[in-house]
Formats: C-alpha cells, structure tokens, sequence
C-alpha cells in the first residue's frame, strides 16, 4: 500500500447530551480538535435537525473530519480522514472523546491509497508521502 | 448493534485525471450521487489545492458523502455515510466509480451505531432505525 492516509471511524457512547445537541458548541470542538491533530483548517459546514442532532464537517488541508450525533441515544459517529505525516488524528480522536464526555469508545483505524505489488507479498506499509497534501487555493 | 447507519470507505483507483482535478464538475456529480441514492442535500464545502486536488464534502439530511483527490496518481478516496433505510449509498458508490471513470474499486462497508448485548451472542444486526435521521433546521 501506498499509504497516503489515514481514516477514523470512532463510536463515541454515553456523551453528555446537552453538548452533543449543541450546533456551535460542536463547530468549536470540532475545529479545535483538527487544531489539536495539527492540522489546517479551511472550510466548515454545521447543520442541526428537528428534533435534535447536529450533523457537521470540517475541511482541512489534510481532507476532513465529520460529526454527526444523536442526542437522544447519547451516540455520536465521528470520523477523521487525515494524509500527510505531519497530522496525527489519534489527538484529535483523544480530544474530542474528552470534550464530549464520551464513557465508552472505539476507533477503527484505515490507511486509505493505493494498493502496491509489495501488498501481496505482506510486507509493511510505506511511510505517508509527504508531498501527499497539496497546499490550498485561497 | 442498534444500526443507525451504514458507511462505505471507496477506494477509487485509474481515475479519470481531468475530472478529478476539476472542482466544479466533483461539486456536481457529489450531489448528484447524493440524490442517486435518495438523499436530501443540505450543505456543501469543496477546496481545490496546488498544484492539484480537490476535497469537499456534501452534507446531506441522512449524514454525509466526502471525497479527497490525487489527480497525480488518478486516486479518488471517497466515503459515504447514510443513517436510516430510505438512502442506499451502494448507488451512489456505483454512480460516483462509473462518472470517475475508475477502472478498479474497492468498497469497505461498516456498521456505525450503538452496540447492544445481543451483539455478545453474534446475533444479527438490528434493521436500520427509520427515525434515527431528523428533519433539518432551515
């Protein structure tokens, strides 16, 4: 595999459900936690739901993390995509089980490219191309 | 596990490279692949990169669609997350490899919800919640 990311699917149970219904609260920690991976912010998104739930995305230099809760089951179904080796969205998967008060989680780790005549042969995953991320049109 | 809803992690691999790289055109078959699958769309946010690159991402009533490309190798990452039982993100997995052109996919497919006992004894899982997705705040 040529690895060029990484992608997190994180369960987050038990959460307090006033935070996890709270649209701008969540837009916060959601940017904050792309900060705290290291990673560059470019673009939100944030939607709420009658009766309740946010869904949200933020868009970063190194592609995304996503956010979309259930208030009422106390879920929430994060997930972070991020490339380059410079971001490690495991701070980010740490922060935002924190922030949220989540009492139980799980996280489901995925490298995310192109697969390579090395992969048949089981040998290890390259290291994350560096030059994977492009720099962002403004 | 209560299954709230079902994610895809698609690889998209020989890509058409012009189409990849060309914002408009992912911005419009994103959304058009999100209705492909029955879909309300809500919200989007796509950001090209230099020297090439698109990601963005469609918010849609029933979670989300994101894609994140390398024009470069031909890669397109996509990854379609859809709550309740009204949305098929199959379809839209299929509409997105045939506009992309992708000569070869691959599909991973997860559960995302709340783990229930029953989980334990290897039942099967539970049929999507239809009240799991909200209406949108307008």
């Amino acid at each position: 595999m040529k690895a060029l990311g990484i992608h997190l699917l994180i369960e987050l149970w038990s959460c307090n459900r006033q935070k996890i219904d709270n649209l701008d609260y969540l837009e916060k920690i959601m940017v904050q936690g792309a900060e705290v991976a290291g990673a560059t912010v470019l673009r939100t998104a944030f939607q709420d739901f009658n009766p309740q739930g946010v869904s949200g995305v933020v868009v970063i230099a190194e592609s995304h993390l996503t956010i979309h809760t259930w208030p009422e089951l106390g879920y929430a179904a994060v997930d972070i995509f991020t490339c380059g080796a410079k971001v490690d969205p495991w701070k980010a998967a740490g922060f935002l089980k924190q922030e949220l008060e989540a009492e139980e989680a799980q996280v489901r780790d995925f490298q995310r490219g192109i697969p390579t005549a090395r992969d048949e042969e089981h040998e290890s995953y390259e290291i994350f191309d560096k030059a994977a991320c492009g720099d962002p049109h403004r």
